[in-house]
């Protein structure tokens, strides 16, 4: 079984209640569940983690590296983070970049990710779905 | 039965032939075969269109304004066209934008998107799996 | 008899149906036809032309060449388009640059058109009456 | 009867002597009497100021924020002047802004307008038909 | 009895008018007098001055360099009025700028101030007790 | 009684020892204990956190969204978390940005602040006194 | 024999009557058969193509990819369509830019080529002898 | 005897007082009349204006349009004042551009000037000097 | 005995597994004990740190101001982090800025530093040899 | 006959042996052997220069004077050298700048050239045929 | 008698041949006999030298730092020499920069002087005589 | 016994009189015996060169194609001169550049280095001990 490793950044622990017309009414804990659900009708199973801090989110992905792959939705740090895109670069797994709003609709500084470089790809724009989508892409399940 | 467009821009025609390392080795048709599979088995059909015309691209586009929704791969123009954004802007259709490659991780111009602000969300880095997984996002199918 | 091409660029062709808070509900016949009337009144006669492709719009200036002045409203091209500048260089018709919406009150990109350095002069802002004062600005009736 | 203030500021009191062959021999008081007759045949008066002093301006914008209509030729302040910006957002009056020359054919500083994005339109290149064209806008009448 | 020079600049004579929502519905003079009583329970009375003009505000500051501080909204001048900034570097008395409103949350012209760094400091977004806050630092009275 | 969440970010448990011409000869808890009797004095109450860590003040933010205020000084993440900022936007509480220096007056860097958009105001420049100001501001005590 | 083609792009059909002192008073077929001539004399046959549609020029550059070498002057096109140049890394066929004029000399817009980087080489300046140039550069007679 | 304008902007008033190590301890007055006893000895005379608003600065340069010189110091306007810069466009009399102070060992943004470019020459540097020095450059004496 | 703090940043705890052809195959404790040897040859002792947290090696640096010298691998953090800086900033002890590769030959963020400015000096792209020479450095052994 | 002075810059002495799979491993002196013979088949004779010194450079521009034309390669220099560049503009023969690489494909700053806009002309990217067509430039001889 | 060095760079030995029109008919000799012998009625000596060098002038410069002023004329280095900055703040003599044109009214990137910030002041625009009024200026000669 | 060429550029023939309290008081032919005694102790030699001008340092550079390593300190033309850069990558020798002073705690145009890319590192701001440290580096002896 392929085990897959979902990091989420700051403020991702606030989901439900953070600015539910953008992020959505469910919380971080139901939007895993039924992101483990996805993975285990694909036959994957997947490990969770969330930090506000990019040193611990460094860290975690770093703990990764023996997974079969990595969802990554490194928040607010995706623009401006070259700790956690060097971590990215320093380990083999392939890891897929997520984010839940279509940031290129956002502020400007948000249409720069400092990690998508060293990424396999990018899913944005569609809320708890683009962690679905990330997940058949890892798996490579169209 | 929903529809959805699959517009394709520039060069894409080429699929199979142009540097089949970055683009795979599957040409254009038989990538919209498989593409019209994954739809068939969500229970949807797609319409394929392909130019290396902005202007054609605009117009398919506009005559896309029936559709569920629209997968678009706009190559080159997805950089600088600013009328292409516009004819997303005009019509109701959700728009998801799909890059065969992860276009971050090449030349510094490919990083700006003038019509993913436009669009519904983002999917690149997957190969032709791009437009499998913009299918469910445009279907709502996880 | 003075004659006056009035040439129109991408997407406006769905005037009627295109974000009507912004561009009005009148259809693109039905604004010319308000344009041919007033010309006629000014003892001058309209040909009108509208194009998504950039190339069709640079054709039809250089066809406009034996024009007594050019309207044109190049829509997203005008912010890019060296092409279309160049054939507005290239042949001696005055050429007056009409936007129907105040393209400075809208995003930070439509505030800089590359054909206007080369155009008589520019009216925005006045919705399908632009028209109407750039043929008074070509006929020179006040 | 309609109410209409014309302000002019920079420079413009020099109109007849100041480089006559880009701004035409005409003085600012030959312009004037000719604006307002144009005002009469359009059944509208007009008020005239001008005033080398971007405090004057912004004054006499805030005065005339119970005339029907503001047409403003802010001269170099266009360029810089967030002040006369910001007493134009302060009123209520349609304000349209004028160029005799075209500014987009000049030097690249002349191309910003810090004004244009609060006002209802621009009009410029046509001397001092730009003001006549401005009456006719904000008079409706084309 | 410390003396305060209260130096307002352009527009916010339109206090009470201008946008109410942005900027409160109380009028300059109300407002001057509510800083007023707040000066005389501190101790201190206060000058007031507005001007529309760049010009006399340069002068004001000369003024009251016998003053034992400044409150300074310079208004629109903030971001580009360096006769502004030379004028409070050519004086000792210390200066406070004020802004009612957050000017950072505004357009980004708005984010720089050629003001503050000659200021003593700078109290942004809390409408009219911006000007009592700046009292108090000026007077030392937490 | 109200209570006000004070955060003090990165190198502020230094004071007292760091730069005391900048920043004075007061300690952090000297300080914090002046602040909260001027709390007391206004019939409010404060909670003081201080951390080295950006995911830290990420989370204090976090928890203090029951606060009636939040007075923040991120020190140098001001400049550069966007983490930060989407913590302010997460919650309801106010926030008020203090700096102890006038930031606008030292390195060119230190004059762009990422949180301040997101903020109620902002307070620079007055040592610990920006701290009792900003009480004030957030009780509407002037 | 080998084949060359000779690929034009927007406004140079209008070679001989537009801007003469620019561009000679030569038309597009003169200097094709010019060149035609220089290419039968270094034994090597040309195709000419011309489009104002930088969709058609795409598809030219596609259909000459098994010439023995491509003569390209973009135009206009050649300081923004990446279109174009990705259609040149698509295929195989060395390519070479030519301009007429010399592009350094003029507008500042026109210094950059987004082609260049992609082709063989570059020869700007000398009139229709560039194309010869370029002719003898594909065929490696100096 | 010729006649030459001296014009001196924003707080040039304060010389003697302001920054006496940067700009001197001699007043304007006492400037003025050693500038003006170098006139006599070389056989002009000197018309002197301070102000420090930026109109009256423009209004004063069109007065002096009938001097055989003017020797302007726009102080701070130097750097932004585009009234002044057209205003000095406007008239046919040679301006010399002098500051005291060496307007390049300063702050960076005192190393453009919006005037210069419009001016005969610059003189900078040479505290009350630099005047004399451009009486000695518009008379041609050397 | 003199002490010298050896403070590493984001993922210099994977050297060994870590880009080998760029970072050798050494490990963090491999290479530790080789600078402690150094160290200690020299007449000092060295106490090391790793941290993947900004805010843990901005605290590093504070608990080190005892020390009699700081070398310094920020890592990624060198290209961002300002709150690093004030921590340098904020002490006495000198701090040698230290890199295994040069980062000037890597991608353009790499080049700017902005701790750089106010540490001792810099020693960049010698592999783990940088921190020996940054141990001569502070210990002043040529 | 004609005198064509042929002169290269920096680093040009080391062809051969710099950069073999860049530059060919044809020494300068059997580059300038094989230009003189094709120089002498059209008639032509050249005088060949080399220097690593941008002054030298300078001068043999200077007296390069009065040969028929001028190629120059002046290597590293061409991208900043502005006294290169006003040697050009003061002799009246013309000058083709010539490049052995295709400088567009290479470093960002190469692409750049501050002595073409004042040359006749640009050859670049075809190794010492370069040097040939220049010729051929230069002497009008397709 | 004080002795005077006056050092001028590339191109300006081509003076009286170059460019007449912007820089006049006369020759680099005849000017120096002119400022010598205005040097001589201001009782002062001056050493004259001219280079086409950038290192040349460097080594002058340090040369004469026994000199009781340099007047500096470092052409086209201007604007890039930071080599002949560092040799201007290297030594104590006071050195005034002069260029005969008005620098700022030609191309953008001569706007910039890289030399001038270190310099005691600049004269530009004045031909020979800019040599004359700097020759005041170090005398301190009205 | 390997041979270091030490290659020293403009104005650090000065050293000992040239700004003392940044450079020291050591001349460079002291320095440059103290580096000769360092360089015995590890079992090398040193030829040493100075020069100001850019072209020569170029030379200098190419005729140390065979030495074991250069130690370069390019001063002012670090920061611009492509020609040095372009000199170093046309040989194979390894080359450190050092700076006496840290670079990047000076004027912001030295914090960037256009020779620095193509070093083998960089040692920046221990004085006349950054020639020592070099030394080591390119000898391998910690």
């Amino acid at each position: 079984m392929r085990r897959i490793a979902v990091i989420n950044g700051p403020n991702l622990n606030l989901l439900g209640s953070r600015e539910p017309d953008k992020y959505g009414g469910e919380t971080l804990e139901e939007m895993n569940a039924r992101v483990s659900r996805a993975a285990e009708e694909l036959g994957a199973a997947c490990d969770f983690f969330q930090s506000n801090s990019e040193g611990e989110i460094v860290s975690a992905i770093q703990r990764a590296s023996d997974a079969d792959g990595i969802i990554l939705n490194s928040g607010a740090y995706t623009h401006y983070s070259i700790a956690i895109r060097d971590a990215i670069s320093a380990i083999k797994t392939p890891v897929v970049e997520v984010h839940m709003t279509n940031v290129h609709a956002r502020e400007e500084f948000r249409r720069v990710s400092v990690t998508a470089p060293v990424c396999r790809g990018v899913i944005a724009g569609f809320g708890a779905m683009s962690y679905a989508l990330a997940l058949r892409a890892l798996l490579n399940r169209e």
